[in-house]
């Protein structure tokens, strides 16, 4: 037999919830969560439902009332004023007191007689009042005791009536509950509540080792001198690939060439040399010391590092011989080096994560992370982790965050969907994603609806990228400056957070290495590159103007307002974000050959503007002003002008009324 | 640290899955579960998943591969061959051979040197000898130890290849595999597995009283006189209102007068009087003796009987005397009868589910179920199970199924949805519905969509009703004869468990005591009636028809097969179900008044059909045969003829080649 038959309120489908509760869903401070539940007990008693929320950290519960809505349906929201990890859960107890008072005015309503029910209600409140008296709360148990008395007193039934239905008497009441038979969901759910940054973020990458004059290797000092240049264009995070040591052994040549000349510098992530491995500096770049000027100077500049994470060494890192048996050996007595069979990477050495010795190989890594930490990094871009176990990430993003809730960490893994969002799920703050193959209209929308309107949004925060050292996308090698810049507003309007890899980006970089590859030709993973900043043609006003409107508008600094908009010409893709007043429209021509216009059919519930209405909309890419009207309006772009409105929409069009002297 | 890092591979989302494994799904035996689950591992080693089952009871799980599906989803069915609570989950692990061997193709293919391959797989082959030996199998063990030693040794590489790739060894090494750190689903999954009845059957419901002659009091000796006309229709289950003693303290007089006459029969509902309780029989049908005669008489006809519980008592009920601590008295002593404010129901005691005795209180009313069970019944009615609380229930109907996994429970909860649903879920066998309100074409379309199509399907039965002795619906009352035969037609195909409230269905009662209400005057709930059985325009006759072709089609013997079919006119209504080869297609006419036409369209593919074929369509009621053609096809629909359409799709048309002679 069940242990407590009488928990009699059923508290079902509380949500946001990942997976049976399996996985926290993410937060940034500031926001909230919307918790709802079914719940519902049998017969026609009243019920009183509560949500319980605190951080993890902490042992006392705070409690809300739960508001009932149609069909079952009770809902109420957790405000998350701190970085870390909170819990959540729901309880509800039938309300004896609750369902007398409901009733007693029905039967008032119909004129019966309710004097015993009023007996009924003095034994109600004085069993609070006992309550009361033993948790201590000697007041409120004087009162309650002195209205019961006054219930069950032979007074004017009137006056009885009038102590029974008293507000003050329910709220009251409310606080010394009979809660004995209250039922608790059985799981208690988590949030991660990060920093703002977690949400909101303007990625730049860039390779140190290219910011040397005239091709000599380029050195921390040389970045401090881009600085400006990156600030200037708006970015707050500038992230770098590896910059440790570089292996010698099969070092890969210009090209990836499986053959290195001399003087070839190799790739960064392969990791590990003769003057150490990941906690080390690769010389060339400078000493730990010029890393913390670095750093402090990015600070200066309102931009925070983001280092590489790359778990895997090249044939000469320190950890080869110092601990072989994290590494899998053939029958021949040598170590098995990367392979994707047919292809082989000589270069490259993958842990043994089966290794008896995984315990040890976990804590190195995890002391990879903290050592960075400690030189005051709180942002890590992640190498391939879909090639790492997933226990190892749950383990050491959630330790990790424990001790530094501040920590984020971006998941690179390009790899199938389920993989991706399981990464997510298990601790990754953002995550790389499908964005730069998603280019026709249909694409877009059907990703981004996946990823803001599912229980996606709830765990997976997409980062967007128009181009990596990796990834140069056919648009981008054929489409010249109208694509560039049109990918370049998709991501950072699609997307609150986006990134993009640069100077190849700004400057429009498009020659693939070869036809039908995205590696790009003379790629910086394998040599240094000279960039000519200051070409005429560069976009980086474009973007410094792009990344302002999104540091200006609220609307874009987070993803699950986003609603597309109908478009007759399907070659203009239009949606919405909105923060409270400020509302962002943005219309994309994604031709990049030729003009197109189109009648937009625009959700203006979405929008928050009423039906044939007027009202004003704002480009702020170019200033323009425009009076809409209702829900159709008529858009033209011209990708050799710009592809793209980013409109501001006005509410309200101002009238006399606004003015001053009006009044 | 987690327990064991180097459990890879991620098991996601096995389903079925009701609430997190909280509830069970349902199945019948001879049906089977498909089973799907989300796997896979980091990086690209491959593979092997596992679907687990057993019966509860047993300790040996069964095994079955999962096949690998597109987007790292797995699936296998489970064979359910017996009744009881069944167990199902799932495991996977990486499996190193099945890498190496995928691997050395891409090899060999590539032209690559493969000497050392050969030697890794040698060693997996032998570590697996030595696992054959440590389980006990020698004679594996030699064969494998054998072809290791052949891998490795100095052959003709040719050879050693072939032996490699042989499928022979790859069964082998799967039966011995390295299964150390498999991964395993954390829940296990639960299906009630009932006899075929729970998904397929046709209730008949009666007031045995009304079965006496010429205004007699019915016996069950009358009741056995009824069988034939029962089962002349077709339908296997008889449903009685309660058959035991009724109080005589506040009963209620003829179409629910407060005041009852001397010679008032009362309502059956109201249980309990100085003859006993919920395990007595009422004198005036009869004795026990009586009781097993009606029940063998009725099983010899096919038709099993079923029982009300209803967990309420009246106030001359033996338990308000022995148990008094199971009811919850009023101030004045008095004890509190059933209420709805300001509704009073006081011949009526409902059980104080939160008294101190609810224990002693749950197991009586269990033993009511077990008495009945003694006597042969393994049917029960469930009498507004949505005013006692879930986990009595949950309780009550998981010890019975236990002991008898046979018992079927049918609930009649009119309730609200999600509560509704839960019942379901803890363990009712069949639910009541909101058929008898959803009329329109949309109405039935998404409420059948709903109950057929989402997770519902696994839970919740629908039993469909076009009336009850409580709902005597708006239409019936005014629709006259169409639309009794278009209700009976819809309850009996879109339903694989249906039921009519009789007499008053097949005679087309429809008079309701007032206007605005759904009660029927001279409601049997309250005196005798006498029926004309024999009048001629009867629906007996359709309802046998209609029941035969329910025998006939298992297309009709379940629900989860249905599909929707668009048709202009929006008053006709098109639907199919499908088991294997038989195919069966509904039109309905849903206006009660005129003959309506339209063209419909055919989903060819839920139909197993090809384009642009012809099919012959054959109606069962009509016995008319048509020759259709493609998706696109035209119905007309008269409801003073008759209102519907249930064709058998063949899907050939019979040409000379079927001939015997044409060999």
């Amino acid at each position: 037999m069940v242990d407590d038959g009488r928990r009699r309120v059923v508290i079902d489908k509380v949500r946001p919830e990942i997976d049976g509760g399996r996985f926290p869903i993410k937060r940034v401070v500031g926001e909230t969560v919307e918790v709802e539940a079914d719940v519902f007990t049998d017969g026609h008693d009243a019920i009183v439902c509560r949500l319980l929320w605190r951080p993890e950290s902490q042992e006392r519960w705070r409690e809300a009332e739960m508001k009932a809505l149609p069909n079952d349906l009770w809902r109420a929201a957790i405000p998350l004023s701190e970085q870390g990890r909170w819990l959540y859960t729901v309880v509800a107890w039938v309300d004896p007191f609750k369902t007398w008072r409901r009733d007693l005015k029905k039967r008032v309503d119909a004129g019966q007689d309710v004097a015993l029910d009023l007996r009924v209600g003095a034994a109600l409140v004085r069993a609070a009042s006992e309550r009361a008296r033993e948790a201590g709360k000697a007041a409120d148990a004087r009162v309650l005791a002195g209205l019961s008395d006054d219930l069950e007193a032979d007074k004017d039934p009137e006056v009885r009536l009038l102590l029974a239905l008293d507000d003050e008497l329910a709220l009251l009441m409310d606080g010394h509950a009979d809660r004995r038979f209250e039922s608790r969901y059985p799981r208690e759910l988590a949030v991660v509540v990060d920093r703002v940054r977690a949400l909101f973020s303007s990625w730049y990458e860039m390779f140190p080792r290219s910011c040397g004059p005239e091709g000599r290797h380029g050195t921390f000092r040389d970045c401090e001198k881009r600085l400006p240049y990156i600030a200037g264009m708006g970015f707050d995070v500038l992230y770098m690939p590896p910059i440790h040591p570089i292996g010698q052994a099969f070092r890969k040549g210009k090209n990836n060439a499986l053959e290195a000349a001399p003087d070839d510098v190799g790739s960064p992530w392969a990791i590990g040399a003769a003057e150490g491995g990941h906690k080390a500096i690769l010389p060339e770049l400078g000493t730990i010391e010029d890393f913390r000027r670095f750093r402090d100077r990015a600070g200066e500049f309102g931009i925070e590092l983001a280092l590489d994470i790359a778990y895997q060494t090249s044939p000469d890192h320190p950890y080869v011989r110092e601990h072989p048996e994290w590494f899998r050996k053939r029958p021949d007595g040598t170590i098995q080096y990367a392979e994707n069979p047919p292809k082989k990477y000589q270069d490259i050495y993958p842990f043994d994560f089966e290794s008896e010795g995984w315990r040890a190989l976990w804590e190195e890594l995890k002391s990879v992370v903290d050592h960075w930490i400690g030189e005051g990094v709180r942002i890590f871009r992640v190498d391939n982790p879909h090639t790492k176990p997933f226990p190892f990430w749950e383990w050491l993003i959630t330790e990790v965050k424990r001790e530094h809730p501040d920590v984020l960490f971006l998941a690179e893994a390009f790899t199938r969907p389920k993989i991706m969002y399981r990464l997510a799920k298990l601790g990754f703050t953002q995550s790389y994603n499908y964005f730069p193959w998603r280019n026709l209209r249909w694409e877009l929308v059907e990703y981004f609806t996946e990823l803001t309107r599912t229980e996606v949004k709830e765990f997976f925060r997409p980062n967007l990228w128009p181009n990596t050292p990796d990834i140069l996308t056919e648009p981008l090698q054929i489409g010249g400056r109208p694509v560039f810049v049109q990918r370049l507003i998709l991501a950072a309007t699609l997307g609150a957070s986006y990134g993009i890899y640069g100077p190849p980006f700004e400057l429009m970089e498009s020659r693939p290495r070869e036809r039908g590859s995205e590696e790009y030709l003379d790629s910086e993973k394998y040599q240094l590159r000279q960039w000519d900043l200051d070409r005429g043609d560069s976009l980086r006003e474009m973007i410094a103007l792009v990344n302002r409107i999104r540091r200006e508008n609220p609307a874009l600094q987070s993803d699950h307002s986003l609603r597309f908009h109908e478009a007759d010409n399907e070659q203009m893709l239009c949606y919405s974000k909105t923060a409270g007043d400020n509302v962002i429209l943005v219309v994309v021509n994604l031709d990049a050959n030729y003009a197109q216009s189109s009648w937009i059919e625009l959700d203006l519930e979405a929008l928050g503007l009423e039906d044939d209405q007027p009202f004003q909309v704002h480009d702020l890419l170019t200033g323009a002003r425009y009076l809409w009207h209702g829900s159709r309006n008529f858009v033209r772009l011209d990708p050799q002008q710009v592809p793209a409105h980013i409109l501001r929409v006005r509410r309200r069009v101002r009238s006399e009324r606004d003015f001053d002297y009006f009044i």
